[in-house]
């Protein structure tokens, strides 16, 4: 019975501290970026477990790997798992890692216990889902729900001018199987929280319910320069006028759609950015997020009208360009219960919430049903080599996919 | 008798062109920064015609040029007059150039009308004003007054590394005469305004009473950085929640010591500056100025506490450098009525006013009686090549100049 099966905590711990060492940093983290040789290597290593589980492996045009274990019911669609194994230049051991060994450690207990699921198992390691390398991130699951086409992935090109293209075929990762939607029956992602919530509420299993859709802007305040001292108050067009009150009310904003609205101011610069002169054009970043469209919608309105208004008492004008858009991502509501469940049946407590930073899931949710399990990372920490996670954690959140996969092997199994 | 006495401003008009022509730039400004060739060719211009007037030349260790006109008792203390003919890289052809060939045209008018005044009368060209090659701005003056050794002088560098010192050296500017103070009875530096009020007012003349005081400060206000998206408005310590109130409450106290009191924040930025990741610190640049020492003092406790309540309230901390302090400069109360006088005397109109930005008469003020007259310039608009200014205005300016010499002349006759 699946009520007996459980993940060898130690083993996975020992394989994510072994893949730990594939471009391990003096501070502790991991730099293994996208398509270089160590992240050939971290692939390598993989396969090579996965392999030895009874895996066979298909490379896509794209890099992304599927190691598939077959089930009992060659015509079922298969439930895919996984994550990504690529790193930040400064990122940590968890970060995406956790998602594919957790999902390995799933098939290789299921192998050892005899446990025959009804559809095939498949583990996928995205390309280039941190973006850091080759903009933009999660490319790999991109090319595959159709964000991106395979042309764009291949021409993106990192600071040294090399291609992903290129970069693929040096280390051998192009494959051949096609880059598109497949029909698959379920795809669960494993991953950190990155984000202080389950640690705060003291959970060990995040249910996510979705991804936060999020609206970059990019906001130019154009006043006029002048002189700090001979131009008299009342005389000058100065943008900080318009832009201290903007920055007030768009954490406010945010403040008022609590729990989940969000408002980041994450960069600034004046011009001419000198300390004796009155900068003409002050320059911002602003992200909003929210889960849900229509309250992501009226808060971008809310916004723009806090910007207009401001820089018309201000006496002083705005461009408001949008950079980027993604839309919230609603997961598949039988997948996030069929999580909740499978997490109460194992005792461990758990909350609902719902992700801030993108995933892999936000593209696979376009063509397959989809949803994540969180764990806890120590004080929300992450894209910092700093980024920890506690065992027991670790364990628990593959306990829930393996959970999660038998339950569902099961009820495929009945259909 | 002194009431006939008037400048020639055809005369004074040609020669501030003929001089903009060295280092002249396509957009109408000049560049002849401290020191260069193009330097050396005003310096040797404006001697060629102070000799030409009867001027005797003497050039101190630091390259400050006196041009020295005898009067009737050559035991009486000189009246000096003067700036400089440095300019900004993307300077214009009145800040500095006008006080110098306004004294020239002084001198010359009195030449011509055989008016000898008692005491001789000297027009000092002051070396590196501008500061924009050679840091700190007014360094010559500064040095004469003691506010800079010459040894500082010597070694202040420019981005090419090469010194103050060898470039005195290089075209022969380097003299004998002592930098330091000698008996004056009096300094008056005419200057464009180089701020709105005169144009602003309509008012032709600007009597000016004083120099702001300045305080320039780094404030660093630091909270925690977080991922853009799973970090909840609550579980944050953006600095921006104290940065945004600091800006508005600082160019507010500023407000609030209307007309005088100034606020600026020139430049700022955030670290790491990324678009999705709250910014752990951000750092501002703060100018504040006033003409009343007590009143400037007043303005940086309150500033202070601005800081310190708004950095409390938001739960991040700060930490506040002053990078420069510039005490308030109050001029020779009888020399700012004796220009004054001038101007009514001349049926010019004239408002009292105080300098906001830094010139040599804050430093002869330290050794010599000083005043200025400012005369309008164009929007405001100066360190730029749009420098502009009317031959009417300007030849006002030249003419109250005059008045007031042959005035101060008569007096110190009759003492």
């Amino acid at each position: 019975m699946s009520e007996d099966l459980k993940i060898n905590g130690a083993r996975l711990w020992d394989r994510l501290m072994e893949m730990a060492r594939i471009g391990a940093t003096e501070m502790g983290g991991c730099n293994r970026q996208a398509l270089t040789d160590l992240d050939k290597q971290g692939r390598d290593l993989f396969i090579s477990w996965a392999k030895a589980v009874g895996c066979t492996i298909a490379v896509d045009e794209v890099g992304n790997i599927f190691a598939r274990l077959e089930g009992s019911n060659p015509d079922a669609d298969p439930i895919l798992m996984g994550s990504h194994l690529d790193t930040q230049a400064t990122g940590g051991k968890f970060d995406g890692v956790y998602g594919v060994l957790a999902a390995l450690e799933v098939v290789q207990t299921l192998v050892e216990a005899k446990h025959v699921v009804a559809p095939p198992l498949e583990i996928a390691v995205w390309t280039n889902e941190e973006g850091c390398r080759f903009p933009p991130a999660m490319l790999g699951s991109g090319v595959m729900s159709g964000a991106y086409s395979l042309e764009q992935a291949y021409a993106s090109t990192d600071k040294e001018g090399r291609t992903l293209g290129e970069e693929l075929d040096r280390i051998g990762y192009r494959g051949t199987l096609p880059a598109s939607p497949r029909p698959y029956a379920a795809m669960l992602e494993a991953h950190i929280e990155q984000g202080p919530i389950l640690e705060a509420d003291e959970k060990t299993i995040g249910v996510v319910s979705g991804i936060q859709g999020a609206h970059w802007f990019d906001l130019k305040v154009t006043g006029a320069s002048a002189h700090a001292g001979p131009t008299p108050m009342a005389m000058r067009k100065d943008p900080w006028r318009a832009v201290a009150p903007i920055v007030s009310q768009v954490l406010q904003l945010a403040d008022d759609h609590a729990p989940w609205g969000r408002a980041t101011i994450g960069d600034v610069s004046a011009d001419p950015g000198a300390r004796n002169t009155v900068p003409h054009t002050l320059y911002l970043s602003i992200d909003i997020r929210h889960p849900e469209e229509g309250v992501l919608a009226s808060m971008e309105e809310e916004m723009r009208c806090i910007i207009a208004d401001a820089c018309a008492a201000a006496n002083v004008t705005h461009s408001l360009q949008e950079v980027w858009h993604m839309p919230p991502t609603t997961f598949a509501p039988h997948l996030v219960d069929t999580i909740e469940v499978a997490a109460d049946a194992l005792g461990y407590s758990s909350m609902r919430l719902v992700s801030g930073a993108g995933h892999d899931s936000l593209h696979t949710a376009q063509f397959a049903p989809t949803a994540m399990i969180f764990v806890p990372c120590a004080d929300g920490l992450s894209h910092n080599e700093l980024e920890s996670a506690e065992p027991a954690d670790l364990e628990a959140g593959a306990n829930v996919l393996l959970r999660a996969i038998a339950n569902l092997g099961e009820a495929q199994a009945r259909d």
